[in-house]
């Protein structure tokens, strides 16, 4: 059946008394629903169930009856709780049957993991409704089952754990559903591009007559700590035409949006740092108050950043400013710690003592205490000194503790990104030499 | 109507083209689930559907043929896709009246937040079923709604937004349901008490008769990068008697598996550990090869940390180990950067730099490059030094880059819990004055 929109319109069942008590949170549903959108499939309705097999059985027919095409994803492991392959055999009039090479399959896996005898109860993840074909997992012990009757209308049973879930997907299913999904002329497919530095307001502001619709294609401002995300959605459009309409979507909004943006998808602007900074031969080091040591950890959280980054001091207290980083106590007296004086003195100083060609520093007020009417909570500097050329820039971030942390070490990372890009001289900064 | 145990079924209806996309992970739905199992409510089934008037009156009649008692997130706001209020006024057969309170409760926000009348187009958001009564909703601007027949059967139309969803549960939805609740004699309550620097394994061993239930309850184990979190469940019981079972489950628990707990429910080792240091008037220096600074962002993320925090070195370099903590050379040469004798000798020289009462120093093979046969990816030294008492440790982390880094520094923690409750002198410490 068609969602109404050329898409194939496929319902989804999500099994598991953990998703109706609550401890588990439902990514698979989410996972699944961007997937098919992406090449043609729609999620048209969603249901979860618990661990009943009348009730599983009642949800899956109902989907059925109204598609004709349902994804579950739970209740195909081996304890008594799973009762997918039962419930839904049922539905389909088959009886299980143990199949014979999944069996020995799960045997020899026990005997060389295990070392040990395939425990009785394990066998009922090889009952296998009858007619039905397995859909082999990669990834775990149980497999998915594929169900289909005469008249064309099927069941893909996957399992619950995400990765599992996942790898079967892409491995098995989607393969399968391609001819099913060719016919359908219509996907959901969306690109994003990521800015940083620039308020949602002023974004829409630059954007203009782009602000609403790019290209046609809806826009959304997705605003959080690392900046605010640009998503366009190509929404039900013929495979080539929405790439091509997002394409040109994404040209339009980095001509517009110009130096704010630095990457698209899920780009890591620590990562775009630790590479550029590879690329130019440059080394890092960090000077961190208020973040206590977040600057560093993303830097070094990049696979292979021990070419770049050197390390640095955590100067949390200003004893530590003092003397590990030679900041001078007048200084600290006169302009307090969250200051341009300070952010400088703190990047020039680290950037000497681990002998970097770009020395970093942040110092500022997270919160929740410790503000001032001058100063109040989210108010930071950054400094940036490479290779002796120090900029500085002060910023009051909104948010919790945890959010100011995370935008005032990517701000100062932005700070490097621009110095790479040498766009070192935009506004809101102030240069000295 | 009954779940068939006691417990008030109610049915979940999850609103929005955004959650049947995967743009949107449902996390209503889970909290939602985990409120109310835990005050005699229980969440029996839950559908997602688009924001489509026909597809959300289908579901929601369904649900209440089957249970009488729905809950809705989503689908209230101001835009032509918030079609919640008009497609279950349609199934009640009432029709949508302006509500005067809620317009001028609302014109009044805009005059006061955006210094701007409200725009025509908002209005929608004040259109109420005639007979329905509002929920307020003091975290946002799109009011609930409780819609209810002459038969008891109702509908609660919650926000989709989280925070405002949340809230009004809260402060609204909870109490109002409490005289059907009441009738319920039974709730889905659970405690987690969590441990660090034992595996799944040995706590079941440890645990022998009581590794599946504990006081009759069933145990999980939830293994993750701060440690086993074990979760006992009192399934479907009278509050009193499931709040006394946990509680002697939690007892039984701790009395088993002694100082590997570190606290329950969402207890932080990192502020456990900055309230210990406090208390006994201790501070604390770091040194981070592997880890880059995230042992400093741990403790620092709490607020106050000042206190005891001083800072510390991030020694990444091996350069940076030899300038700034002294490590000799020659010990570098000898033993690597992943050995205890390095490990020890930063954590004595960051407390003495800092002038700290505690040092703590992190180095390892955080990957997914750099392993070898004798020290393989994963390899990490952690050592102490409390006021000049150095204790070492060795463990090989699983996991990813992010997961190695994250189990180093919180193992790095728990020695510093240990040597707060005097029992630094465990295995697999090696102790050297």
């Amino acid at each position: 059946m068609s969602a109404g929109d050329g898409a194939l319109a496929v319902e989804l069942v999500t099994i598991g008394d953990e998703l109706l008590l609550g401890f588990t949170i439902d990514t698979n549903a989410a996972h699944l629903a961007r997937t098919l959108a992406g090449v043609g499939g729609r999620i048209v309705r969603r249901a979860s169930v618990g661990d009943d097999a009348a009730v599983i059985a009642a949800a899956v027919r109902e989907a059925l009856d109204r598609t004709g095409a349902v994804i579950t994803t739970g209740g195909l492991g081996p304890t008594a709780d799973d009762m997918t392959r039962e419930a839904i055999a049922g539905i389909f009039g088959r009886r299980l049957v143990l199949d014979a090479a999944l069996l020995a399959d799960l045997e020899a896996r026990w005997q060389k993991r295990f070392n040990h005898p395939l425990p009785p109860s394990n066998r009922q993840q090889v009952m296998i409704p009858e007619g039905a074909e397995v859909l082999p997992n990669r990834h775990g012990s149980a497999p998915g089952i594929w169900l289909e009757d005469a008249a064309g209308r099927w069941v893909a049973m996957l399992p619950g754990v995400p990765r599992e879930m996942r790898g079967m997907l892409a491995d098995t299913l989607l393969p399968r559903l391609q001819g099913r999904l060719a016919g359908a002329a219509q996907v959901v497919r969306s690109r994003t591009v990521r800015t940083v530095g620039i308020a949602e307001s002023a974004l829409a502001d630059r954007l203009g007559a782009l602000a609403r619709t790019v290209e046609g294609l809806p826009l959304a401002y997705l605003p959080g700590a690392e900046g605010v995300d640009l998503r366009v959605t190509a929404p039900r459009l013929p495979p080539d035409e929405a790439d091509a309409r997002l394409g040109a979507a994404v040209e339009a909004l980095r001509a517009r949006v110009g130096a704010y943006v630095y990457g698209e998808e899920d780009a890591d602007l620590a990562a775009l740092v630790v590479q550029g900074c590879r690329v130019r031969g440059w080394t890092v080091a960090v000077a961190e108050s208020c973040t206590g040591g977040m600057l560093g950890m993303r830097l070094t959280a990049v696979p292979g950043a021990s070419d770049v980054v050197q390390g640095g001091v955590i100067a949390y207290a200003n004893a530590v400013k003092v003397r590990e980083l030679g900041v001078p106590t007048a200084t600290l007296e006169a302009e307090g710690a969250v200051s341009e004086a300070v952010a400088r003195a703190m990047a020039s100083a680290v950037r000497a003592r681990c002998e970097a060609t770009v020395g970093i520093a942040i110092t500022g007020i997270a919160g929740p205490g410790g503000g001032t009417p001058d100063k109040p909570v989210g108010t930071v500097w950054v400094a940036v000194d490479v290779a002796g050329q120090v900029q500085a820039a002060r910023a009051v971030f909104p948010g919790d503790r945890h959010e100011i942390r995370y935008r005032a070490a990517q701000a100062a990372l932005d700070r490097v990104r621009r110095a790479l890009d040498g766009q070192a001289a935009e506004p809101p900064w102030t240069t000295r030499a």
